[in-house]
């Protein structure tokens, strides 16, 4: 089974191309101080080392923005303006230099408002909109039309705003429908790609606690990959932000749409498992997640049940046993080790297979 | 938006119905060692503190037999006899008072032991069998003839083996086809459920570590069950079976299929949330876990954009601020606390709706 992606134009923001044939972009957004230059930078390059494409950092006031300002000639990936409320603010940040700006349709301030931002944005060259429709902050009129945030709300004010953009002839825009609700935002992001070509951005919002918030964004962002929906993708954790990034690539891995670094899968154990697997899984995990090229799958069996099989499939494989175990290559089997020399033996093969 | 759940029939492990209508069941499985009484009898134990209404354990011997034997007398839910390689060990294990037995037809030694084992089955009472196919232990003549476990194969195997179990007149199976790839699982499982009125068991097995199991068992049994699909869950991780029952807990719940106990919602954080959101959230999560009746949405909130909108929509709310917060109740603001107040004010009102 290989997911057919429904098609969207593509845009750019920066350097950046979201939408069409091109892979599905990791994002996320920074959590420290936005006042604090050096907090934010060092949060960005975490946010880089550990796969993020695109970084959207708040912009609440004019102390951010000059923050911000000097960010953007520090970091070599785009970085988006996260604007709330103030309308100037998101033409300043269009200013200091932001490859996108995110506008929350809800609380900018209006239609004319907008208008104004997306003057400025017909003039800039590749900076990107996200129209960013959050139940949380849906427009009055719509809340009072529908009473509550629900699906057709969301969609109703994406398509509003698109048309306005539209009509002001700029076209470089993505949308986003977020809630905190999984059955609300796949229903949303159903109903606006049967209506758009614009690329979609997808995320839920206010996920929960780390565990909530992984099982959450894996739900509603992995099943709408799978139908095909999505170009971009943001997983928001009540967490550090690099475990975002740690998240959204495994959503992406899962689903074969990520086909960079080292893929671990091993068995859950049970009662005939007769060595540590759990560590020797975390170990080799650890040792590379930073490996980000070519793509391998490497399998940590702990018994002979279905060790050989599955192992049979991955790249590299290993069916333990008590005190040793057997070392598969592409469905083979190579020999016998002992239980010390796993690490060893797999990173040695996992290195000579990539590429750093 | 509300799942419409595909129509099976209802099956009996012991006392714990499957299929139809049922709320759809979480189990786990133990890894303790199976011939250590106490461990495992300890380990069922957190499992139905955690919530999980079916527990599995493996019968590899003789002695993890006789252990299971007093464990049957022990426990107060069903407990279901994991057999591989020896159909003897299934019969014993419905002799010693097994609930359910999972039989792997790809390693039981052909389709004359699992004529015996049904024979078996029908003259007990209540006693349900699984028919897990795993793509690590597939037939070797259907491997043969599909060259690789593709999801095609798993049916056949599941289906061979129900149709021997329906014309031995032995109706109260469930099928799993279960692989470590999450597309594969999702394909499987939507071709069965066109092919059989049998309640479907699903997991994704050797799901990784942690990380990888927690997001490919989301997506796999999160998606899946969006479609209808699925009566019983079991989410297999590298890490304590306790856990595989929370996040079986947190998908059923991010699709409102558990209407148990206490939902915590929060939001990311930006740089605009200026108190300890995440430590509060975590508190409050401890706090509740234990708590399984009646359901509440408590929403704890970083600041003002989404803050009031969305906890205006959770039972209690708290959108937080410098040094104080808004409390919210079904969407009315009931008063302004300070930080510190925070947990307890919003235990003293979980409490107040919550039955122990």
């Amino acid at each position: 089974m290989k997911i057919i992606r429904r098609p969207t134009r593509v845009i750019y923001v920066g350097n950046v191309p979201v939408g069409g044939n091109n892979p599905i972009v990791i994002q996320s957004m920074t959590k420290a101080n936005p006042s604090n230059f050096k907090a934010i930078l060092e949060e960005i390059n975490n946010l880089i080392d550990a796969g993020c494409e695109l970084v959207r950092v708040a912009i609440p006031d004019s102390k951010s923005l000059e923050v911000f300002h000097s960010l953007v000639r520090e970091v070599e990936i785009p970085l988006i303006a996260d604007i709330h409320f103030n309308w100037k603010l998101a033409i300043a940040a269009i200013e200091a230099g932001a490859s996108g700006i995110r506008i929350n349709p809800g609380n900018i301030g209006g239609i004319n408002k907008f208008r104004e931002i997306l003057k400025n944005l017909t003039q800039a060259k590749q900076v990107a909109l996200r129209i960013g429709i959050n139940a949380g902050s849906l427009e009055k009129e719509l809340l009072l039309k529908y009473k509550h945030p629900q699906a057709k709300a969301l969609v109703e004010s994406a398509i509003l705003y698109s048309n306005i953009a539209e009509e002001a002839g700029f076209l470089n825009y993505k949308i986003s429908l977020k809630s905190s609700d999984v059955l609300t935002t796949i229903k949303a992001y159903r109903m606006i790609s049967a209506l758009t070509s614009a690329p979609l951005h997808l995320g839920i919002t206010e996920a929960g606690s780390e565990l909530s918030g992984i099982v959450k964004s894996s739900i509603g962002i992995g099943s709408l990959l799978l139908e095909g929906i999505g170009d971009t993708i943001r997983v928001s954790l009540s967490a550090p932000s690099k475990e975002e990034v740690s998240v959204a690539k495994e959503i992406l891995r899962s689903l074969h749409l990520y086909n960079k670094g080292v893929e671990v899968i091993s068995c859950p154990t049970c009662g005939r498992c007769e060595y540590d697997l759990f560590s020797i899984v975390k170990k080799i995990k650890e040792l590379t997640s930073n490996i980000n090229t070519p793509y391998l799958k490497v399998a940590i069996m702990g018994c002979v049940v279905n060790g050989p099989g599955e192992a049979s499939e991955a790249d590299i494989g290993v069916a333990g046993g008590k005190g040793k175990g057997v070392l598969f290559k592409k469905g083979k089997i190579i020999r016998t080790i002992t239980t010390e020399e796993i690490i060893p033996v797999i990173m040695e093969e996992i290195n000579r297979h990539s590429v750093k």
